[in-house]
């Protein structure tokens, strides 16, 4: 940019000493900021922060710190009298929650990026650094650099939200956009995703929904004040959504997302991850690649929706010096999250209702598409469309894809058991979900 | 929601007097929000917030506010010993802007939703609020209740902001909106906006780009660490806009919009706005209707997309009881905005440089087309397309559209001018910039 960057006035602040755990591709980013006062640059009256000591795993490995500040040891920079901010990048829950437990104990403010960490002790972790007046922030768990936990923790503050809809891991996304482009099957992509970089060697976290169910549990508790524990929300990864699927939901009208939500149903709050149909006419079906977003209705602000990129060493960056600096600004600012005295119930996923995709692979003979439509319409549940795609004159089967009008889950898995053990019915291949979206949402 | 909300504890902490200036729409939902404790339900450890006082113009009538607390004089708010944060919701520059400064002399808090104070006189009060050790919030007095002064003051102070863009005029995003769904003029539009509630009666303000000018210059003062005096700013209404631009350029497959610009170009800062015509396949074409959305590229974050309902009393509401809130939980937390040594330097209008559309009424006889061209080919301006549109046979007149390659504004005003000298041309109808759209931004 060529501009010069800088304090109007040398702060008079005590500096504060920042610690690192882990210096990977992110730890990188943060701790060059670091080093070359980028985080002093444009923020008066903040204490100045100093790069004390970063804990990494293999000290033989060039890294962009220097070697006088490294050790292998974390509880040495944990226990370090001169730092002041733990900044947890290492990831994954151990050992990685009991370091911030420990940094916030010894009355350290910690920053961390760590999903797994704050969806899973969460809980206990934000009323430790409660209990010992310290920060604990993460805005780097979700969404990378957009603003997603502070607008929720601060911002939106006066409303009551009624509903966050995210599409908040990028690996997903591409992989289904590029599905979805090219018609190919889910295995390739994967493995062209994986040689990219765009997912890692072992892909679970990932592609069966662990990453964005941490993250759409994070936000739940942030937006209703409830404790979430992760065995309460419904997670379904993308492994099943085939080629197929995708060009049936395509010849509907949709386009398949993998969909993290927590909404307020019937006075509950149900959190949910599976691949959904999007209408195709709607915003969230146009959000590719490894973009990111999430929707937030308030019964104040209304609908709001902050996009961007999801993850990437620079964007995460932004977000986990945003937090350090908040620190040097104000470390004195305890700012509690939401909680309310009577946090809204964890509804179950059989509770939820919605309209229905289903695809069963057939014999190709008459009177197995009456039969299903039987089981179905015993239970209620009634049908919207039929799509009978090409039969396979060699195997002698041919596709059904239904979809349903309105139907609650409970009923739908009761009438896939039946559908399945009907004789005709080879195979009862794919249910996904339609996400409902109201006149408000469009 | 049938939720009961409240906080875990009783706050311990001193209570916080708050003084009302103003009980409009906006301020009716934010008296009946702290009148009903709604601010305090969620937060724990927050101080506990008391409405001591409100001033209105007309004491006569009905309001939301119990009568023990209505004033019409609003400096008694000002210097009511029991008010620690003052709330102006008045609007307009005087007597607003000195009342703040009364209020932050006095050792008072201020919360803001006013643009045309902060835009006119931010720099003071901002140097105001700091040497008396107070707060001045103003989420309000840009987008509604979308998040971005928040994002811009804290969460992305890491990041070098590169550009900002955005629709930032719910009224004339409704007004172009509906003469592009419905073709018709903008006085028609103009006057159904009216008497629909989106525009006022006097609707200079909205449609001559007066406010969509003060909260660009807000935004770029807080991206930029500059000031922005309001006379650096282009800015252009768009009133010129007819019917006949809107549908020429859906032929040339653009949209026209109102954008609100500030981008560092050349290693300097252009701040602008004017009516645009915009990609159809970028996102920013789709945002229809009263609609905001601020998009904002930052060299780690990268484009962040932030939309939402950008007007309307609760969700203006939703950001001024968001800052008070903040207050509340930290009312010593003073944090003054970014501020750079060498600000970049604001540039002209007249260094800009993009792609032009302009349109041109002409007598319908040969060689125009050839002379228009001859001008623009001596000051180096290429012609990108011609649009020869239906000759008036009776009035013996054309419209001729052009666009034009990237060219320097200096150079087609230049050329502008000559080509209104040239005796076949009956009008120069109008100048409107193609807005500029890299691989990045779509």
């Amino acid at each position: 940019m060529g501009l010069k960057h800088g304090t109007m006035t040398a702060s008079q602040r005590d500096p504060l000493g920042v610690g690192l755990l882990g210096v990977g591709v992110v730890g990188t980013v943060v701790a060059q900021a670091l080093l070359d006062g980028r985080t002093q640059e444009t923020v008066p009256g903040s204490h100045p922060l100093v790069l004390k000591q970063a804990a990494i795993r293999d000290l033989d490995k060039d890294r962009s710190v220097p070697s006088d500040l490294l050790t292998s040891d974390v509880s040495s920079v944990v226990n370090n009298p001169e730092v002041d901010i733990v900044v947890e990048l290492m990831g994954g829950e151990e050992p990685a929650t009991a370091s911030i437990a420990a940094a916030l104990k010894s009355g350290k403010h910690v920053v961390t990026a760590n999903k797994e960490a704050i969806a899973k002790n969460g809980d206990e972790l934000i009323a430790l650094a409660e209990a010992n007046g310290v920060r604990l922030l993460y805005e780097a768990a979700v969404g990378g650099g957009i603003p997603i936990i502070g607008p929720l923790s601060s911002d939106l503050l006066a409303n009551r939200i009624q509903s966050l809809r995210a599409i908040i891991n990028g690996t997903t996304n591409y992989i289904l956009t590029r599905m979805t482009a090219q018609g190919e099957a889910f295995d390739d992509i994967l493995a062209d995703a994986q040689a990219l970089g765009y997912a890692e060697a072992d892909p679970s976290a990932d592609v069966d929904g662990w990453d964005a169910m941490y993250k759409i549990a994070i936000l739940a508790r942030l937006a209703y004040g409830a404790s979430v524990p992760l065995d309460s929300v419904h997670r379904e990864g993308i492994r099943p959504v085939t080629a197929a699927d995708i060009s049936n939901a395509a010849t509907l009208g949709y386009t398949i997302k993998l969909i993290a939500a927590a909404r307020l149903e019937d006075g509950g709050l149900l959190v949910r991850v599976h691949p959904a149909l999007i209408p195709n006419d709607v915003p969230m079906a146009k959000v590719d690649g490894v973009l990111n977003v999430c929707e937030i209705e308030g019964d104040l602000v209304g609908p709001l929706w902050l996009q961007g990129r999801g993850a990437g060493p620079d964007a995460t960056a932004s977000a986990v010096l945003g937090d350090i600096i908040r620190v040097a600004r104000a470390p004195g600012s305890i700012t509690p999250p939401r909680k309310l005295i009577s946090p809204p119930a964890l509804l179950e996923m059989s509770d939820y209702q919605c309209q229905y995709y289903l695809r069963l692979v057939v014999k190709d003979q008459p009177g197995v598409l009456a039969k299903v439509a039987g089981i179905l319409a015993d239970r209620n549940i009634s049908i919207d469309s039929v799509l009978q795609m090409d039969s396979d004159p060699e195997r002698g089967t041919a596709d059904i894809v239904l979809t349903t009008h309105p139907a609650r889950e409970r009923e739908v898995q009761q009438a896939v058991e039946q559908i399945s053990a009907v004789s005709s019915v080879e195979k009862f291949a794919s249910l996904l979900r339609i996400e409902p979206y109201g006149d408000s949402s469009g």
